[in-house]
């Protein structure tokens, strides 16, 4: 077999389990508890979604499963392109966001890629698993976690792409259209590809999207998913926006079928009701405040204002992450252990936002163990 | 970006979309009908299976997608390994077993790999989009398709892999598991990466399957389906065998996530209950020998001894089989023109089995246009 990209030496890392929340199954299993009885902070899914009509449309086209999925994704693209206001041609749909971070690694065959630290995990594997090597920009917790984005500017002279979370997981260092724009400028002169992934842009800034800066750009792709907002996570659905010729170029390398029907059908349906949108993005915002405000409160804890649906946390006692992971989890909870996060350490944990009752039994339950 | 492998050189296809059976809803457009007007014997789907159950899985099953799937199949792994009676180390599980075909060229990378013509065309995309090169081997219509496995020996000998779907579609050609066994034993001497697809083989030949042997191989990889037998196309389903090693490499590079709850939980369900699976391939068997005596019957087409839940027919008249599909598609028959398969031309033809009346219709149809 060819020598000459190496995949094989990312083997060492075996697979992407062990970089993930939302593994309440498992955590199920090793305290005797039903998966239905644990409380999940650990994935960021918005817990108002299941409010939105998602298991009619399920129920509905049932009798789909029987037939191949739509390859082109035809009704959903027409969908995104009107709720986003960009040309079909700009769009292309995949098994969740994940499946098109891979997709453009393979495409376009970074050599480097600059990723922030912390970040979301993929990121970092998808350069690796096409022979590439991450170039980390480490965010500061003496800063908040907050990056300057001359900073950015100057760290990209030598990659060939640029991954951006925004607002970035787990920290929620949250970068304004205006400041990316200049950003967007710099990569496009210097051909360097520039992914931004707005997965939890939709919480709390739904103005600041760069799609329709990406169909008229060369390099820019924006990753959008509906696994948290929507919390598809089970059904699996994402989508990119780019120029012409980016979308092309990931349409010809891109395999087939990989979007099921049931996903197509409900995220068509989820755009064409914009009200329901708007009604659980403020039920997000007001249950965060409320969420972040309670946490504050907590002695030996100091949360960091959040930008999206999730809380980043330092624990400022003598206990690690991981203790009280497993403390909580003795108990139903499930919180995110942020210890295997490059550029964080076992003094952090992530919340997602979930409904009252459930927030007030974390902040219970974390008042009795902090 | 890096030159030396070369993906770019592929974008000339564009995307699959041009080569497959099954785009029912892109011929109900074109002719003014609803896509369940269309009586589709395009795509090799086993209409028995919705007698299964899986629809009740599914209702029972859709809390689940607001949870991320479990990404290593835990409960889906467990049951396949009961089924085949093979180690869960050696069970890899997929969006359809399309995306393990990517998987494993991307692992392995082959510079060329022998493929069949004509047979499914994503074997020699996946090949491809890694850089490498097909190497074909022409099943002849003077031998009826057939092929002797010396003759499959001598063509190994310059390729690191090799790709046979057993049966094969479209053509039906099959080999029994004491031929392929000799070719196993030479292609682990070789170290050439031996892919059988099997995604046909439970129609008529659930004994002669290489998964057992594959658990102890080290070059090996079956893949088998839930698409054609279980219907699930829509869905998205599939899975491979091999040994510990080999499947390490693939879930070292596989994206997580690929494999949504629903799938997952279906998949389960159905290997759970091996009296339904004796019951439809019954069915399948015995309207498969019907349409094929039909279809013998009809002046001016000769079909192909079937060995799984297809026919090929080649038209011995004028006609030409994209104006014969023209034809069929305006009276709501979708059949699938095999002009565009590598080793075919526009005088075949293929059709899935459906159910008797569906079946009689076709019949009647072709009889009124041949």
């Amino acid at each position: 077999m060819r020598g000459d990209i190496s995949p094989l030496k990312y083997l060492e890392m075996k697979s992407s389990n062990y970089f993930h929340g939302g593994n309440h199954r498992e955590v199920a299993r090793r305290y005797g508890l039903l998966p239905n009885e644990i409380l999940d902070f650990s994935a960021n899914i918005n817990p108002w979604a299941n409010s939105l009509g998602i298991e009619k449309i399920v129920r509905t086209n049932l009798k789909e499963i029987y037939h191949y999925p739509d390859p082109q994704c035809t009704e959903l693209i027409k969908q995104i392109s009107q709720y986003l206001g960009v040309g079909r041609e700009n769009i292309l749909v995949g098994n969740g966001s994940t499946e098109l971070m891979y997709l453009a690694a393979r495409a376009l065959l970074p050599r480097r890629a600059l990723i922030f630290a912390p970040t979301f995990f993929e990121y970092e594997r998808a350069i690796k698993a096409c022979g590439g090597e991450p170039k980390f920009l480490f965010l500061k917790e003496s800063q908040g976690f907050s990056i300057n984005i001359q900073k950015i500017i100057r760290a990209i002279k030598d990659v060939e792409a640029v991954f951006i979370c925004n607002p970035n997981n787990p920290t929620g260092t949250f970068f304004p259209e205006e400041e990316l724009l200049e950003l967007v400028k710099i990569t496009e002169e210097r051909k360097i590809t520039f992914i931004v992934d707005e997965s939890y842009l939709d919480f709390k800034y739904p103005g600041e999207s760069l799609v329709r800066e990406a169909q008229k750009a060369n390099y820019l792709l924006v990753l959008r998913s509906f696994t948290k907002f929507f919390a598809l996570a089970g059904l699996r659905l994402g989508y990119g926006v780019g120029g012409g010729h980016l979308i092309e170029k990931l349409v010809g390398l891109k395999e087939p079928w990989t979007v099921n029907c049931l996903a197509q059908a409900v995220g068509a349906y989820l755009l064409r009701h914009e009200e329901n949108i708007k009604k659980i993005r403020e039920a997000v915002r007001k249950e965060t405040e409320f969420l972040f405000g309670e946490l504050s409160q907590i002695g030996g804890l100091k949360p960091y204002p959040p930008e999206a649906n999730f809380i980043l946390v330092r624990i400022e006692t003598e206990l690690s992450s991981l203790k009280l992971q497993e403390d909580l989890a003795k108990k139903g909870i499930l919180i995110r252990d942020c210890s295997n996060f490059t550029g964080l350490n076992d003094k952090f944990f992530r919340v997602a936002v979930r409904k009252r009752e459930e927030n007030l039994k974390l902040i219970d339950n974390l008042r009795k163990t902090i």
